[in-house]
């Protein structure tokens, strides 16, 4: 077996190896590995599949933890099946990033869709999860509605014109390549590439330590959209575990969506948590405007 | 100004102090320290209250997090609010533990309550926190229908009977001195120290890292109260975000509960916070089974 150079976020300590978490000014994470499963360099990060022991199977971007075994299901589910379920008759959806295939994955199991263009910019992402991380990509890549296009996303959208009945903008954080997907001018053209009844939903940090990013996202979709609904979920493995996402639309309202068409091959989300997770804690009712 | 001797939790890097949480096997967490404001030894733990760049102050007891200015409302109103709201016409609380006197701020803000008798083992905590950590002891110290009682609650429930309405048990971890307080004998103890109509919760853990001590827990009270529910909060600083809470009950039902009665001056729950925390996920469902 090849031999994996580690790279310098990985550090040994009494002959273990530790993923060392330690971009953030104040906090510092150090996961325990069992195996690193491979290393590859892409034109844009580093892309790391490990083995580790509290998450099992996770990606790593640059050092970062993108999404694990243990709880990269709710993250997926929420982001996907929130938008789906709510438009009531989707048929084509676009996915903005998305590499793990763990939203397209979600998607594969509601049968009323007929394409979904999966546009992420990283083949090596949806390459090395599509080989190692099995349990999040799942069906994707079997599903032959899900267009897997490699290309950047920003570029992608900005001739598209009421194409799609749902957009789901599955980033990672908005710090380098990623920041631009937090901007008006992006939204703005996803809300272009929308049909007339059509939805878009988009992660917007944590509602603990980026307040300002999650207000500026709802400030921004609500200049451009009848109706927004933040909601909530928890996340374990990322910093805070509280997540939240925004969803804006031209005419379907979460909050009077029909439930039945929610799949039960889940394991976060049922009709319960679908309804409950638009209640709100005081203290992002009240950063947020929200009576 | 003494200066103050770091314990081995604490290591200094790049002249910067960092608290070092390693009992984990799998996880290390480092935390960015502005200040040690004191360090003191307690017959039974290190107390240490810290002031720190993400969570704030916090009380930290032999070098591992308890509660945070930042998120220790969240813990303290779900363990609060919700026995007290759910009983009908609480007058008298018990607590057990609970020395950051949280929860006996959170109580203080019910006029309806007669008295809550606090029995904490470790007076320390109690001084360090009401001195320190007022952020989070707020009223407790000053509300005269509070009993600081410091005791051992497993010896203290043995003699009482029927005498409380509701009893909040607010330990730390289920390792060393705590273990007790997460076994049966404890809670036959507890339900006997209960009027007809009274309510018990505990907290039980992460439903994420710790199943068996929340499916134990739950199972235990079963057998000994009509009505169990665990419900769910998102406490940052815990690992893995989300918290697990059980409550028992002879006759009132959280379900069931008036939401009139819940106070406003809160930070977290609301009604619909109140409602939506019964809401459990798949995962929890199925090895909790609950339909």
């Amino acid at each position: 077996m090849e031999k994996i150079q580690l790279l310098e976020f990985f550090k040994i300590i009494n002959g273990e190896t530790w993923l060392v978490e330690d971009e953030r000014d104040n906090m510092k994470l150090y996961y325990r590995v069992k195996e690193v499963l491979s290393s590859k360099k892409s034109p844009f990060q580093h892309v790391n599949i490990i083995d580790s022991y509290d998450f099992g199977r996770c990606l790593v971007l640059d050092g970062v933890m993108q999404t694990t075994e243990l709880d990269g299901y709710i993250y997926n589910e929420m982001i996907s099946h929130i938008p789906v379920v709510t438009h009531q008759n989707p048929k084509k959806v676009l996915i903005i990033g998305g590499g793990d295939c763990g939203v397209a994955n979600e998607l594969s199991k509601y049968k009323e869709l007929e394409s979904v263009d999966m546009v992420e910019i990283d083949k090596v992402v949806v390459d090395e999860c599509v080989d190692k991380l099995t349990m999040i990509s799942g069906n994707a890549p079997n599903d032959e509605r899900i267009n897997f296009l490699f290309e950047d996303g920003i570029k992608f959208v900005k001739d598209k014109e009421k194409c799609y009945d749902v957009a789901i903008v599955d980033s990672s954080d908005p710090v380098g390549p990623a920041e631009v997907l937090f901007s008006e001018e992006f939204y703005v053209d996803l809300k272009k590439s929308l049909k007339d009844d059509g939805i878009m939903v988009c992660q917007s940090q944590s509602p603990i330590f980026h307040k300002e990013v999650l207000k500026r996202t709802r400030d921004i979709l609500k200049k451009h959209f009848p109706i927004v609904r933040t909601y909530k979920a928890v996340v374990p493995s990322y910093p805070g575990g509280m997540w939240s996402f925004t969803l804006a639309s031209f005419k379907y309202d979460p909050l009077n969506a029909n439930l039945e068409r929610l799949v039960k091959n889940t394991k976060y989300i049922n009709k319960d948590i679908f309804k409950s997770c638009f209640s709100l804690p005081n203290f992002m009712k009240e950063y947020l405007d929200i009576e």
